[in-house]
């Protein structure tokens, strides 16, 4: 149970890592688990930035041909969160999520990379990714100790793409949630470094922090697909896309078309 | 014998990591067995760019006590590499882990980061980092194709390095191993991205692609020290100490006095 729940986890984490910044949903092709309720049907959880209720449903264009039982059982079982409160969850695991990743970095010297890794890991931020980590490790039973790790991870890997996103030769932003972004506050060297250093301490921290009860072979296994959903295929191969439909003004919000136009350069 | 050798190969290759770009030496404190003799004293194999002959020499200023037996059966042995040819081995291991490093990245699509990516890993060099991984996995009685995954690794992150320390804002060099940089040819977000890229895949490389028959518990250890070698405590850290050391007329080549000096700020 403490692995196939960490697997869980680990999909989800590396699908929101390869997905776009404004892409806060999660398609369930496996069948799953929950309230005594099997799932065989593609499932979508959707958020959005103003937080609205987490929404488990079927896909109307289902490719997997569902089976009369399992409909059946479906359409006879209660709600699947009939007192179920979004909000409060979200900000609940966001706490958690805080409290571990102020612990994940302490302030050791030298004190200036580590202040610039601290500045803009912990300005804030919803933290979507590490929740729905945690909540696909909760969804399928397991202990959300097992999947905070990568929860933290993928936090460390979203913010060292909005410190590098930020720099003068991409999108040479000034501010971020607020406060003076890391190149504006550090120098773009020291910014450059930090996100670095995020990058590489997210393997490590699923390295050395998953809990042993996790088989070790799983873990191998989370962090091929991290680094698959972080590299040139996943997270970069998004910036690269930015980069190349910069001033195309034919760029729409249908991201599939989006990248498929530019990809295939 | 397959997890001891590939344990070896992963201590060396991020202690190559954690070192500086002119540091080119690796002192191994625990005993080893090389030709039936037991090494129990402290060892240093040093290398430098000038490719000077391979020295295995006990540290004359040990803190490990000899033992009387181990320091007869030393003296008693035959030299450990009478026949040794440096550079052959040096120039055979280099077209080992090149054919190894050109497969790693297939010119996929998206195609500007995929080239930016080649074009730095594959622009040549001596490959001392993956050679000594190999070596430190040969040299415990393994078979470095446990330790091959590894030894790449180390250069996708050396590369990595060296691309985000020419970029303007650190070093702002235009050549590198007589061809512009990668931010002269691609730009400076893509050489930015360049980086990110290699520096995931280089996790994701350890991860994936390590024979099965290396034990995933230590791949996980050797993930989790390969982070620790790499990030802020590590070649982050001795970037950090470059950025607040320049223009410093006061820098010797006492690299421990610097990195005192510099990491204690």
């Amino acid at each position: 149970m403490a692995s196939s729940s960490f697997s869980a986890a680990a999909s989800a984490a590396t699908a929101t890592i390869s997905s776009s910044h404004r892409h806060q949903s999660l398609l369930l092709t496996k069948p799953f688990t929950h309230n005594s309720v099997l799932f065989k049907q593609p499932i979508t959880l959707t958020t959005a930035p103003s937080l609205r209720p987490l929404k488990l449903r079927a896909s109307s264009s289902s490719s997997v041909a569902p089976l009369d039982k399992t409909a059946a059982a479906v359409a006879a079982a209660p709600p699947p969160f009939p007192d179920f409160d979004f909000n409060a969850y979200m900000l609940t695991k966001a706490a958690l999520v805080n409290a571990a990743l102020d612990q994940s970095i302490p302030l050791a010297r030298p004190l200036k990379i580590h202040e610039a890794m601290r500045y803009s890991l912990l300005a804030g931020g919803k933290r979507v990714r590490p929740v729905l980590c945690l909540a696909a490790c909760e969804m399928v039973g397991g202990d959300q100790s097992l999947a905070l790790p990568m929860a933290c991870a993928t936090e460390m890997v979203h913010t060292m793409s909005l410190i590098h996103d930020d720099l003068p030769c991409m999108d040479d932003d000034d501010l971020r949630r607020g406060l003076p972004t890391s190149h504006k506050k550090y120098g773009e060297d020291t910014a450059i470094l930090a996100g670095d250093a995020l990058l590489s301490l997210s393997f490590e921290h699923v390295a050395a922090r998953t809990p042993s009860t996790v088989s070790p072979d799983r873990v191998v296994r989370a962090i091929a697909e991290l680094g698959s959903a972080v590299g040139s295929a996943g997270l970069v191969a998004g910036q690269i896309v930015d980069i190349a439909s910069e001033g195309d003004v034919d760029v729409t919000l249908e991201v599939s078309a989006h990248i498929n136009k530019y990809i295939n350069k």
